[in-house]
């Protein structure tokens, strides 16, 4: 943080020789290239903050959804799997997901011990500064350390899907065996056919920042993994459903305001540029957009509640809102701001009505995260056939099944695996007794006496 | 955050001699307008998530101060206002802050079923090139969507202010309905008679990021409310005053400092403008102006409760630095640092001393709203008069008074409207039995046993 | 979110027409100066308000690792003391941290009542504008008000180091006196011998953004603190440790990620500029090797305690995160992402076998602030003789020892004379009642029973 050797921007142009027009307008280029590669850059990492932050949103969700016993253990999970996701994704998952663009699995990605995240000539300042003189490696148009840790971040977020909806009933590490299967592989596979330019790029299939390859990938292996694990004791006793209260609302409350926060940098910084005034100003209407189908969700799930049930659920008007936004995820900007309102309002009513239908099925989804994020994903996907011109509806289908063949599949085969080996859940006395004591030793709230 | 005066960081340029070397000029001009656009729409979207962010921090605040069997309802008021503002902001109120300018209230924005947000030729990436090739559509300076975004956010946070004084003791759906009028309506119209070119613009009146427009605006909302509503059950019986303490003291200054990190985007935003090195050491300015008047807030109220009680009074630490903020928001731009301070302290004191003088008049105000947003607002608007040496006493008396009259009466008309038709209250044994179990059904901490 | 069709803010100037030079140029130079100038100062702010959140993570963190009964002091003592470090900072530190480069002490500082933090010429928009002219006074790069800002978070920073070992057991006003003088004068002195180009700067010293000069200088007068203090009742009787647990989990869970949210603008703003490619570049590297220390930092602690202790220790994955952090802050820019992942899980693995060591020691550390920011803040000083090929180790060791024995030295000196004049500690009885009852007279959970 010392103060000498500051490079200014203009030192490249003042340092110019002026003889003739033909190195100024040179000189104008790369002075305007510079400003369009500073304006991406930061976007990355704006955006990437921001949704580095809904790692905490997670964690205080979950942590308000899940009984006062396990609360600690929820904590350690969310902290972990942010970390765990960022270890995968360098080692394996970014590989997976572009260097394999065209052939979709280069295995040599899994023994590859890592690489540079930027290319030679833009490593440090001085060769920065000799490469946009010469023109050279700006052809990108930001920094790759940036876009790394913008797709990292987007990685943990499908693992912290996951992991809300198997809480309190899995084992600490078989978790994590599954969460590193799931950051270095699974979701980078499916993010690959896309955003990787594989097959579904290629056929039209449209997913503007991840309804699918992100929010249904993790709802579709927290279903999976729901299944195979089985309910929290208790839950589903003599064919009726026993309700398990959330035990923090104000901590639901809490991440679910973390987690519309940060998803302006996940639907805004998906833009992936910000260096011309129409970027930016897409940019603009993605916030917009991405706010009010978050409004519409809530006001949705508010009057469903009240008509439906005679109360409002403020854990449903949480869930109401994280549906509403990712509903508009897969296109959060072609749609008018009326179309985003209806949109979120719709992927809220559906997450309102999956809520019942899975205790009908013995499903048990600790924070609902298989209504907001697999089925609201769901349609939020389909729907950009109907707010986006240029997108058809059967790449959409596609796009949607494939997702959900191939995470069911993998997933399956994982939690099988782990749970014919080291096995996935706890004893009956430690899920009795409680994950915090059981496996941790350390207890969320030791000075509230409970029940 | 008046609209006139933007400073384009193409302004130099353009007083530049132009001799033979027109269109050359033309491009460096264009791509300065580029980069001042851009910078201008990320000030708008970077304060906007910042003040979006005040949301949670109302949430937490709220929820910390009122009591346990209240807090799921406070946390579900607090989604719902920020959802509901949006919507009616959408549908009305930029209408009226903006589209009336001059003649104040355009009754056909009323049915206005929203509007674009972007002039034609904006609206994407490729029509911007082509703008700004032409020269054309630049001239407001920044995507009207960033803008709609940081207005948006502005409304919402009158509307949190007016929750907190009224918790406790009213029905879910009244409350809202009044929200929806201050939104769509009153608000909008106060702002408009500044911020839109009205009548308190034209004659000199100054508030930069709304100490009276917006704060001041929900304090005389939620003072008017307090009064109709009457108190909590239990506050003021024979003669006594009885304090009802605050639930969760960790929650409460989390949200004070939620809210003291999104007045930088509050304040610093309202600078309008950051595409010139002026502009953006203004924002800068207005940073450390801000944090330092919340800084005067917080050591005047711990001195002040230190001499006064003998103890320290943390609720007022908290509220402290809320009203030191409040105090700075009608002009963080002029004052010196020291003048900033003094601002922030005198701003908390009068907080201070307005508690205990609400108690006599048998006002309750659960969060203290009215001490901090109203009492620190008026002090605040009327002291720009002798921080900022273009401003007169006169109009921010005018503005002050103005806001007083229209706000009250148009909210104690609402308020009193619904008090006969549909009822403000809930029963008292509602009211006893807590909001949380008798509208909501969800208590905020299930599992913690209290008396 | 798909890579294709990003479009550069050049399109439209490559397709002009060129004709000129002389005047363009300075024309180019000015417009790119100004940019850059926006850039460095945006960067700043950014990063400031993102260390400024950190005063939020410290207070939830050690919010949540204190006992019940002192919570609500614990909240207050992390808003008094961000706001006092405010005014210190701007009365004196700020001067003893730059005015004073090369003299070291300038004891005119002292008395100085504050100085204006533009340079004549960039004050308002106007000014600035003819600066911009004229090519005046952009020779800094950036707004000093931004800046400052920037600085003065940081040493809050290490004001709250010091209030988490030393919680439960001091009294307010002589704590406030030690941070009044910590933040006024042994920061500042400490951060000026490097970034006030003092003798450590001269020596070939590197501390990027301060594992020495913040974490460990707070570390050093924590640790001072802690043995004058002594430990807190009850903590070692009979020889043994009575451990004392954590009293709210997700509060610290959400504090720890409040602040690995808040160090991307620790390490990445103190690049201290954005305005060309290399600088944004190198931000984006300092964010991913920030992120993959602290990664790196939480799965150490996991794996270690599992294996050491058999159960998992949240608390300490909370401080294995922070330990990274602080160990990869010294130089979070040349590693290889490899091995900033193995200084952050030194770091972490030195921290949690520093915590025996201290009860061994009976030294009580109530959350574990000299593990995390003084042990992983010496071991993140001297690795950077290894990790930047342009460091050497003697200058790194001097820089250890210097900061070890000015820092032990004036605050055992400070903490004396606290202690044999008013004192330090409060009553017997009211540490037993906790500093809530006694000094401040809020309970922070008063409707939660506890046993």
């Amino acid at each position: 943080m010392r103060r000498t050797g500051i490079i200014f921007g203009s030192a490249v142009l003042l340092a110019l020789p002026n003889t003739g027009f033909a190195q100024d307008m040179t000189a104008v280029v790369e002075a305007t290239n510079s400003s369009a590669f500073i304006f991406n850059t930061l976007l990355f990492l704006i955006g990437g903050f921001l949704v580095m932050w809904m790692a905490a949103g997670f964690a205080m969700l979950e942590a308000g959804f899940v009984r006062t016993k396990n609360v600690s253990m929820q904590c350690l999970k969310n902290i972990m799997l942010y970390s765990l996701a960022g270890l995968m994704f360098w080692f394996f998952g970014y590989d997976v997901l572009y260097m394999a663009a065209n052939d979709y699995v280069n295995f040599s990605a899994f023994i590859t011990p890592g690489y540079t995240i930027e290319p030679v000539g833009l490593a440090g300042a001085d060769d920065a500064a000799t490469a946009a003189l010469q023109g050279a490696a700006l052809d990108t148009g930001y920094s790759v350390a940036s876009d790394w840790f913008f797709q990292m971040v987007f990685c943990a977020t499908t693992a912290s899907i996951v992991s809300g909806t198997v809480a309190e009933r899995i084992k600490f590490w078989p978790f994590f065996i599954f969460v590193a299967i799931l950051t270095a592989f699974i979701y980078p596979v499916v993010a690959s056919w896309e955003w990787g330019t594989g097959f579904l790029d290629d056929m039209g299939f449209s997913d503007f920042a991840g309804s699918t390859l992100v929010h249904s990938t993790g709802g579709w292996a927290a279903l999976v993994g729901a299944i195979i694990i089985g309910p929290r004791l208790g839950k589903y006793v003599g064919g009726k459903v026993h309700p398990i209260p959330a035990s923090n609302i104000p901590l639901a409350t809490l991440g679910m305001f973390i987690l519309w926060l940060g998803w302006f940098g996940f639907n805004g910084a998906s833009q992936l540029a910000a260096g011309t005034i129409g970027d930016v100003a897409d940019v603009s209407r993605i916030f917009v957009n991405t706010n009010m189908a978050a409004a519409g969700g809530v006001i949705a799930a508010i009057v469903y509640t009240q008509l439906r049930y005679g109360k409002i659920d403020v854990t449903l008007a949480i869930n109401g809102a994280l549906a509403g936004l990712v509903a508009i995820t897969a296109e959060p900007l072609t749609p008018s701001v009326e179309v985003a309102i209806v949109v979120g309002a719709i992927g809220s009513i559906l997450a309102c009505l999956t809520v019942p239908l899975l205790d009908k099925l013995k499903i048990d989804d600790v924070v609902g995260a298989i209504p907001v994020h697999l089925v609201a994903g769901i349609f939020g996907t389909l729907v950009v056939a109907f707010t986006n011109p240029d997108v058809g509806f059967m790449p959409q289908l596609i796009g949607v099944v494939a997702t959900a063949v191939f995470v069911s599949v993998v997933s399956a085969i994982v939690w099988i695996l782990l749970k014919v080996t080291i096995g996935l859940r706890p004893s009956e006395e430690d899920e009795i007794v409680g994950l915090d004591q059981a496996e941790i030793g350390v207890p969320a709230y030791p000075e509230f006496v409970t029940p």
